[in-house]
Parts: structure tokens; C-alpha cells; sequence
């Protein structure tokens, strides 16, 4: 007899989780869709260089890899940023730019596994490929603004700033040099707090000054509107710029569409990766800020440069679902409630199973979903059990001429083509 | 430069392939909610000898299998039947029985790509595990007729047999031993034609008036309806018995369920595994039979015998999702034809960006999918080569006071209000 166990760092998605799974992510979909953004898939397995290219580092040691049967050194995705700058580079004649794309799918990182944190888990990205401006800019954070609301989240603020400007600050204090180890530094604001974060900067810098300015820069927002944070950094950065520009038009279009109060401008988020250029932002959940960021992203300048010539800037944005999913499970979210598998059970007999089929078939052309209980002539313990584990709410049993319908909460029964009128208004609502 | 190529066997999806290739998921999915079936996932990577069991020989050459980081002997999922075997061994108190799962997902083999056949494809798998009875067998393949006819696939045929009566014949002309032997050489029927198969089963039996026996079997549904095989393949086999008192009440079934012109009882159908004891089946379709069977399957005794005590008797099904594409595709179906990556498109002016995006969630609200084009002021040509690419058939550009859309297939124009009310009419046909 073999163990039926799965590997440390992967869990079965068992039907209470993976009903309210798939239907977060149609929603997600509908609404990627509305904004006319298509949908493509990549392979899971990629030759090993094509996916790390010149990196390495911590990325190196956290992939599945290995050599396949024809010696190929190949490895699992761990992203789906790589996979579609690969895919841009190979098929940017065809799909044409601007181009943008959802890719909801797994990836695999080999880390150690720690609560919440898996290794297998789904990752949903949508990019807008070949422009850089404005409108592009406000288009993801109004898609995600709408993805929110579609998902029934109310209480989420999406913190958004410019790495650009960011630069510029550096660069008026003359620590331009350090910027990829003071973004870094920066980025673990949350998880350090500030005092840990001087420190640091003051190490990197070599001097306390400077790593005062950088945290009166970085926390310049606190307790300020869009505008007046804006302001402020534009004088820390040495007066109006092209990124701050940018960032008046991003929120003067926000206020025109009427979702402005979701976006605070929060100079703290700098994402640790070097390759964003322009907007970066993450969102955090109002009602439960420690589980971190569940949907983020910034401005890149280049997304494919490591397998083409052609520039492709881009904006993008990652929704983390099962950060997400557990999010949603934390606060009781109405959304996770709703796995009943079936609106209906029929309990069958024995030797009429055609009527049982016939009327399981009937009903869902009614639009009804039916479960048949594949047992004739079971213990109505047994199939009231089943019908609790499947969260079915109706039963539905035969007499002589007709059926009887009972709802399995109030204990009340009507009688054929009445119970299903009932049940079908009841949907309705 | 690195050079954005994908491994031998492996493809991108492009949108004009994801978006029907989603469609179609989407239908099924909610043809299987319909039926109370529930969806269920496991992961991509298992410990090796989870997945291959006892088993080995072909299967064990075209996995895809390494040492992860940790030294564990792992790989990656080869079908979906193995893991749900094992999920039911974990979780069957959590789930109950009789559970009814489907699982729609990607595995992996490393066999030699031909055409049509990868080495990454989409399986889409639904059982109900539990209960042994003319009713659920009847409940799989009334969903397979379901499935068909909500993918708008009308000309096909369920070839259905029953492995017990074909393993009672075999006992009747004394060549049971060879049982599994024979059942992989009719198997190959449709491949290698019937003077081959004869060939071969006298190799296998000695005796070529026992081959000739088989193939009279097999060929006992030519040209004959239903019963009249069924009474032929009685007699072949010894007279009544459970099995051919199984088929029948399966015919009666579908029957009365108005369904039953979809199936034809043929004999030569067996399927190669040995786990099988029922009901099998596979499904041609009628203007594409060389494509081969697009949706196979059966009844077994046990599913999960190499991890758990307790019997799981059960009846399944597989759709080759890439094999089905393949044959719409040859078939020209309109389903994939439908590849619009959205109901219309917007023209941006620079400056207007307010004003556009404001349009574009006005028309979303009232259920459009709206697409930004997302360069302001672009030439004209541009914008309408993305249209043609994104197979846009609206163009929605800014006036004055209003604004003006385009129907791009008939060159005519209307005005604001109007048009959109036009579009959600044609919409609604």
C-alpha cells in the first residue's frame, strides 16, 4: 500500500475550496475580458536559460529544475513575467502593440514553505505591452480598481508612487549609485519598521543625513492627500519633473473617472526589482493590512529586452490569488460561502431510474444545477448527509404521481411544479 | 540575446487559440455544475512512486521526473486518473461517496511529438466514484450527450461495449488467460485493420478458429441496431448474464431519456487498460473518424487499490481537449470562430484620456467589452490593423459633442446613443 501524500509545500484543492476559487477567477476574467484584454498560456516547463537568463541569485537556487529525458536543461515556471517576455519576443509580429494580455496560471518556487506561503500556487497577471503614457498608466489601475469591486472586496487602497521621481530624489542628494540597495531597503519598510530602515540606509549611505532625507522623502505622505504628497515631493526632488507630471495627469484622470479615494500616493512603495521605471503600486486590505500586498505591479521600460532588440515598455499587475483566497477567508468574505455544489438532489428508485434522469434533465433546462444521488433506494440518512457535505439546500423525492421538494433548512416540502417555481424566484433574488 | 524558442513538443497559446479554447473549458464546466459534479485539483509535481505505483513499462520512459532540491525522487502528473486516485485514498471521509469530480488540467508526457500529439495537453477528466449501477452509468454518459450538444457538436456517435461480456465470451471459447493480451490487440483494430488484428490473435491464442471467434465477436455490431448486437453478443457469449442484463436496462435508460440514437453498442471497442470492467467507450466523431476517439472511458472496479483498503468502485470519462480543438478547427466549427478580443474599440485623444476611459466604463456597464486603444492620436491605419488583428468589429471615435462608431465590416457609421443601442441589439441575436 503506497502513503496518499502530497509534497511539502503542495495541498489538493478539495470542492469547498475550489468551487469559490474558480468563480474568483471568472470574475476576474469577465472583467479582464470587458476591458479587452486576451488571454494566452505559456508552457509550463522552458529551457532553464531562456527562463533565468542573465539572473540568478536567490532565483537560481528556488527553481524545479533538472534535465529532461532528451538532456535538456529545462526548468519549471517560477513567474509569468519571464514566460510572457519570452512569448512577446517570439510572437510581437503577430499579436501586434499595444498588446495586452491576462495569464492566470500555477508557477512553482521550491522555498520553504511557511504559513500562506506555498510551492505551487497561482499567480494572475495582466500587462499592457508597447505604450507609455498616460492613459495605459490609469487603464491597469482603473482594471484593477474594477477587479475589486467585481470580487465584492469594499474595504482594499491601492498605494501607488513613481520610481522615477524616486530617482530623481536620489540622484538631487547624490546617492543615485546606491539606488538598487536603498529600493531594496526601502521595499522592507512594513516588515522592519522605520528605525531597522534608517540604520540600513545609513550603512549603505555612510551617512545619517542622507538616510533622513530618504526617510522624510518615504514618508512624506503620511497623513497628506494625493496632491499635497505630490507636492511635497516634487520640491524633494528638485521641482516639477517629468514624473511628477505624469503622476498630476494619472490623478487628475483618476478624479475625472470618480475612483480617485481608492489611490493614496504612498512614496514608501518602491518594489524591491530594479526594472521598474515609472508607476509602481501594491494594495493592501483595509480590514487586514499584515497579510501584505495582494495585488501589485509598476512601469517597466523594457519587458523583453534579454530575447530582442525592440523596446516593449509596458505597465503591469499581479493579482496573488491564494494570498487573496486566504485573505478572503480571513474576513469571512460572502464570496468563499458559496459552495454549495448543487441547487438540487434528486433521490432516485429503484427501477425508475429513468424518471429520475429524466426529471434531473428537465430541471436543468429550467437552469437549475441538479445532483443526483447515485445510490436507488438509500438510507435518507445517508443521503441527508450527502446532501449537507455538498451544501445541497432542496431534496427532491418521488411519489406516486408526482414529486416532493424539501427545503433542507426550514424543513418545509412543496409539491412538484410549484416547489420548482419557488426555487427558480428564489434564485432570482 | 537569448533566444525566445519554447522546448520540442511544447507550444505558446495565442489569444486567437486561449480565447475558444476558454470558451469551450467554460461550457463543459458548466455542463459538469449542472450535473452536481464538482471540480477538484491536485498538484502538477508528486512523489514519483505515488504516481506510477506497481505500475511502470511505457509509462515510466515518458515521465517527466527528477530529484527536487530536497533529494526527493518526484514528477510531474502524467494523466489525471493516477491523482485522483490518490486524492480519493486522503480525502474520501471529507468527501463522501458517492463524489462525483471533474478535473480540467494540464499533465505531462515525454513521449515523441507528432503531429497533433504534445507533450504538454489539456485532459478533461469526470468520474463518479462509489456506486456501481445502471444509473450512474447512465449519469456519465448522459453527460458526455450533454457535453456534445453544449459545444454545438452534432455529428458524432458514443461507440459503447461492456468489458465483462467480452471477458464471459472470452472464458466460453477457453482463452480467459489471455485476456489482457487479446484486449490490447482488438484495441488496435481501427489502426491496424481487421486482417492484422486476426494475424496477431492467432499468435496470441494458437489457434486461428479462436482468432476468427474474436473477430466475429468484434465485428457483431456491423450494420446492426443496439438490441439485435446485443442479443447476437448474448448468444457469443454464453446467454444472459449480469453484464448483458446491464447493457440493457442501460439501453432502456436512454430510452426514455430520448437519447439513445447517439449510441451504437460495438463490440471493438475494449480499451487497452485492464482496469476496466464495464461499461467502456469512445466517441468518433462522424465527419472526422480518423482523428480518432475525442472522449473514451469506462467503468472500473477499484480505483484507488494501490492506496487504500477500501473498494472505490466508479465509471469515467476523459476529453482530449486538445485533440477535440484539433477536430473543430479541421471542422471549421463556429465556435472557433468567435475569437473577438472585444465589441468594440476606442479611439483616445490626447488630453481626452478623461473622456475616453469615461466612455469606455459607461459601455462596459452596459455589458460591452470595450478595448482602449491605448495610443492616443495614433494614424488612422494603425488603429484599424489592430482592430482587424483583435478582430474588433466596432470603432468608437470622438466628435465635438458625441461621439461616432463604426461598423467595420459594412463601412457605415452612427451616432453616440444610437449606435450603442444598435450594437446591444445585434448583440441579443
Amino acid at each position: 500500500m503506497i502513503e496518499p501524500v502530497v509534497l511539502k509545500g503542495f495541498r489538493d484543492s478539495l470542492p469547498k475550496d475550489e468551487i469559490p476559487k474558480k468563480k474568483i477567477i471568472r470574475k476576474l476574467e469577465d472583467v479582464f475580458t470587458s476591458f479587452g484584454f486576451s488571454p494566452i498560456d505559456t508552457p509550463v516547463l522552458e529551457y532553464t536559460d531562456v527562463l533565468l537568463g542573465k539572473g540568478g541569485g536567490e532565483t537560481d537556487k528556488q527553481i524545479f529544475r533538472f534535465k529532461d529525458n532528451g538532456g535538456r536543461d529545462v526548468a519549471m515556471r517560477f513567474d509569468l513575467t519571464v514566460p510572457f517576455a519570452r512569448f512577446m519576443a517570439a510572437h510581437h509580429s503577430e499579436v501586434g502593440v499595444p498588446f495586452k494580455r491576462y495569464h492566470i496560471s500555477k508557477v512553482w518556487r521550491g522555498e520553504n514553505p511557511q504559513k500562506g506561503r506555498y510551492r505551487e500556487f497561482i499567480q494572475c497577471d495582466f500587462d499592457i505591452v508597447g505604450a507609455d503614457n498616460t492613459l495605459s498608466d490609469v487603464e491597469i489601475l482603473s482594471m484593477m480598481h474594477t477587479s475589486f469591486a467585481a470580487l465584492g472586496i469594499e474595504r482594499y487602497t491601492f498605494h501607488i508612487s513613481h520610481r522615477g521621481l524616486f530617482s530623481l530624489f536620489l540622484a538631487s542628494i547624490g546617492i543615485e549609485d546606491k539606488s538598487i540597495e536603498v529600493l531594496r531597503t526601502v521595499d522592507k519598510l512594513r516588515k522592519i519598521g522605520e528605525d531597522e530602515v534608517r540604520k540600513l540606509l545609513t550603512e549603505i549611505t555612510g551617512d545619517e543625513g542622507k538616510a533622513n532625507a530618504v526617510i522624510s522623502y518615504i514618508t512624506a505622505g503620511d497623513g497628506k492627500d494625493f496632491m499635497a504628497t505630490l507636492e511635497t515631493l516634487e520640491e524633494l526632488s528638485g521641482g516639477k519633473s517629468e514624473p511628477s507630471s505624469r503622476m498630476r495627469e494619472i490623478y487628475n484622470v483618476l478624479t475625472q473617472l470618480g475612483i480617485e479615494k481608492s489611490f493614496t500616493f504612498d512614496p514608501s512603495i518602491t518594489r524591491g526589482l530594479d526594472y521598474y521605471t515609472g508607476i509602481v503600486y501594491e494594495t493592501f486590505l483595509d480590514d487586514l493590512p499584515s497579510i501584505g500586498s495582494v495585488c501589485s505591479g509598476g512601469r517597466y521600460n523594457d519587458l523583453a529586452s534579454l530575447y530582442m532588440k525592440e523596446k516593449t515598455p509596458g505597465v503591469g499587475s499581479s493579482i496573488g490569488l491564494d494570498r487573496l483566497l486566504a485573505a478572503l477567508e480571513e474576513l469571512q468574505s460572502p464570496l468563499l460561502k458559496d459552495t454549495a455544489e448543487a441547487d438540487i438532489m434528486i433521490v432516485p428508485q429503484s427501477g425508475k431510474e429513468g424518471e429520475a434522469l429524466k426529471t434531473a434533465s428537465m430541471l436543468r433546462q429550467r437552469g437549475l444545477n441538479v445532483s443526483m444521488y447515485l445510490i436507488p433506494d438509500a438510507k435518507m440518512k445517508k443521503i441527508y448527509a450527502a446532501a449537507e457535505t455538498a451544501k445541497v439546500p432542496y431534496l427532491l423525492t418521488f411519489g406516486e404521481s408526482s414529486f416532493t421538494v424539501k427545503n433542507l433548512n426550514t424543513r418545509e416540502s412543496m409539491e412538484g411544479e410549484e416547489a420548482i417555481n419557488q426555487i427558480l424566484k428564489e434564485r432570482e433574488n
